[in-house]
């Protein structure tokens, strides 16, 4: 087999046999197979695509570059969910402990922000001493421990993936259903799940901001996600506006903590409830969605999920005093308060632009190296649809550099729209696959 | 400007400016760009094509990437012609002093042969003696000297050109029309030449295989050539079968000194002619192809042009004598006969099996620093549409093991179809573009 006969059969629309694929991703894994030619036939990948095979044959040569994790000593189904990203989308810190107070093991292994997106792991680092770099091995006694652990990929989790994903972000290559799919779910393959929920994101703040591409999305990781033996549903859900209030690490976590006190935001609860309800069915702890949600419902009212996150930021070497002070998450003082220019309705709030703003504050990165602030971020007062008055703040904007703030308000400027009436109502779950 | 924005542009199918092409192509002369980089935007050129436009300004990037050779003291109308490639192909070695013996300077530089194709300089160097590495200088000294210099490309011609060669070659990037075009006119370009004919060829044993791609790649060719100030015509010819009778370095040498006598086959005169006319024309030194057409048969038949390829021999350190004495020529004695398996008509003589045969004799290279063998070839007796006898010679192999020839004779007896009736006529020179 030569790699430029590959590169040439995709590039002439062919479908690559599962050989074909085996060796290029070993080859690139063992670094056999040269970064150019990888890049030349990641590129007639994008532009040609792959059938739903070719993705499942990538998918598995993916998982098999690295290890699948035994938690067959854990009994019980696991479950995870992952989220395609968004701005605000803190739901996975809500839905594990709920999913675990629940009585089911959830070893969630979750990535950082980058870009506009924010990411669980950042968001569990702004708690003083939480450690999202466990082993497998001290996975294992937190899930033992707790029932849930939430933690990195290790490096032994679809290093190919690693390899891939590096090139394909300089090489233009990252905008391809296949390649997508491949990459998300070989790592949740080889996490050793048998359950799995996916948010699959769609609106300005995705990375799929039409509808039918988010469809298409869903659909191609499904169906891997079931050939290869995980059970697996998707939902598509809103990412026009961020999700909650909170936008920034340790607002986040504040907002997760009061969702678990029965004070979360509606947009936030829905979603989370949404993705809740089918890995409790999937899980079989719950029979129906109705008996899945009263479940979900009873462990926030019965104060039972906010003890599982105490117990997962303790077993984890975090401070478990933040859950009932929180103050003693990271914070700065200073607040700009962005007000309503005029009388009206809040139209739009573009999640990518307040994503964006987030960035330009310090709370996410532009590059996989940068670090985050965890302290500061956006509050949102006024959501689309509200009625606002001009002067009324429309959120709050938490900085610790002044030279930083102006950026972001250019941002958030550009991303508040008012107008005389309110907007069309989007629903927030807009689709189902399963 | 960043490379992988210029990747993404042309990947959904954008224009490319001159500033973002002359980035690429400077950025992968000094290896700025990495190759990871450039291969896949050479990737997505093949996939999305470039406008003319575009190619127009790869193509001057590419000639800015070396020098153009300043030709301003050589007076009168530099001339050169260039193939795309074909098998028995050896109409340059003809043409050349026949034009210069009509008074045109010409100075030629040409290529080796690459897989099934035969390149000028192979042939040149069957010669004992013959150099084709002359620096610029010597170049200009034999221009002066004879009014004709057959050399190969120096490093300071289009050095990007070699640099996306050779990525080309193992990425599955050379089939483009817009990618090839460049390739061929930064270098004719850069040459400082005033004037150009371009034989495209079509059929089996060209690099296009259709009319349509042919005459797709001819009108960019021309384009390009007269767009940067140099007078270009193209000829599409026939290559589904061997051009002349011999097909092998030594071979084909001594078909064109007996052409040059007179004596040479119909169809590689009518393609040799074809060309040679508009070069007279656009060389100023006939008013009309007809005029054209006496004046070149005239250095022909009057030994002016044998004469003329005699001092190019001599002044480029080979032996003047293989003129008048081909047994001066590298050869061996074993031959082989293919004879007709049963009474009819030769149907059809695959041009590019016949070249691969050639190949496997030693006749030509597979990768470009194999070496070749000047002696070895094939000899066609029966062309297509001549009528046989079953026992009758088809064609002779002269081979110089014993071990290449049966994998020769393999792809021989795939080429060559004997029917009951004669095939319909091809036309050797299928259309032209100015």
């Amino acid at each position: 087999m030569r790699a430029v006969d590959i590169i040439i059969k995709k590039r002439d629309g062919g479908a690559l046999t599962r050989e074909e694929i085996s060796f290029f991703v070993s080859g690139v894994t063992e670094g056999t197979w040269p970064e150019y030619q990888a890049s030349s036939l990641l590129m007639a990948i994008v532009l040609r695509g792959m059938t739903p095979q070719e993705t499942a044959w990538l998918t598995d040569a993916m998982v098999k570059s690295g290890i699948r994790v035994d938690l067959s000593r854990i009994p019980g189904i696991k479950v995870d969910k992952h989220s395609t990203g968004g701005v605000g989308d803190k739901t996975s810190l809500i839905l594990a402990p709920v999913a675990a107070a629940c009585g089911l093991p959830v070893p969630m292994m979750s990535g950082r922000g980058l870009g506009h997106t924010g990411g669980t792991l950042d968001k569990l680092e702004a708690i003083p001493g939480f450690s999202v770099r466990l082993s497998l091995d001290e996975m294992l006694r937190a899930l033992e421990k707790t029932g849930c652990a939430m933690i990195g990929q290790t490096d032994q989790i679809a290093p190919a993936d690693r390899k891939l994903y590096a090139l394909r972000d300089v090489t233009g290559t990252i905008e391809s259903i296949p390649l997508i799919s491949a990459s998300i779910m070989s790592k949740k393959i080889a996490e050793g799940i048998d359950a799995l929920v996916l948010d699959v994101k769609t609106g300005s703040g995705a990375f799929m901001k039409t509808e039918a591409d988010s469809r298409r999305l869903a659909e191609s990781l499904v169906a891997i996600g079931n050939a290869s033996g995980v059970k697996t549903q998707a939902l598509i859900t809103d990412m026009d506006a961020p999700l909650g209030r909170a936008v920034g690490n340790s607002l986040e976590v504040i907002e997760c903590i009061e969702a678990m006190r029965g004070q979360g935001p509606s947009d936030l609860m829905e979603v989370t409830m949404a993705l809740t309800v089918p890995l409790l069915v999937l899980g079989r702890v719950a029979g129906t969605p109705a008996e899945a949600r009263r479940l979900a419902q009873k462990a926030i009212d019965s104060g039972a999920a906010l003890d599982k996150f105490r117990q997962i930021v303790e077993t984890q070497g975090g401070d478990p005093r933040v859950v009932d002070d929180v103050s003693r998450l990271p914070s700065v003082k200073q607040r700009h308060l962005v007000q309503a220019t005029r009388n009206g309705y809040v139209s739009r709030m573009d999640a990518e632009l307040i994503g964006r703003a987030s960035v330009a504050l310090g709370a996410g990165r532009d590059r996989v190296d940068d670090s985050v602030d965890p302290a500061v971020g956006i509050l949102v007062n006024a959501k689309p649809g509200s009625k606002v008055s001009a002067g009324e703040t429309v959120l709050e904007v938490i900085y610790r550099d002044k030279g930083k703030l102006e950026p972001a308000l250019d941002l958030i400027k550009r991303a508040i729209v008012i107008k005389d009436k309110p907007p069309p109502h989007r629903p927030l779950i807009v689709g189902e696959v399963r």
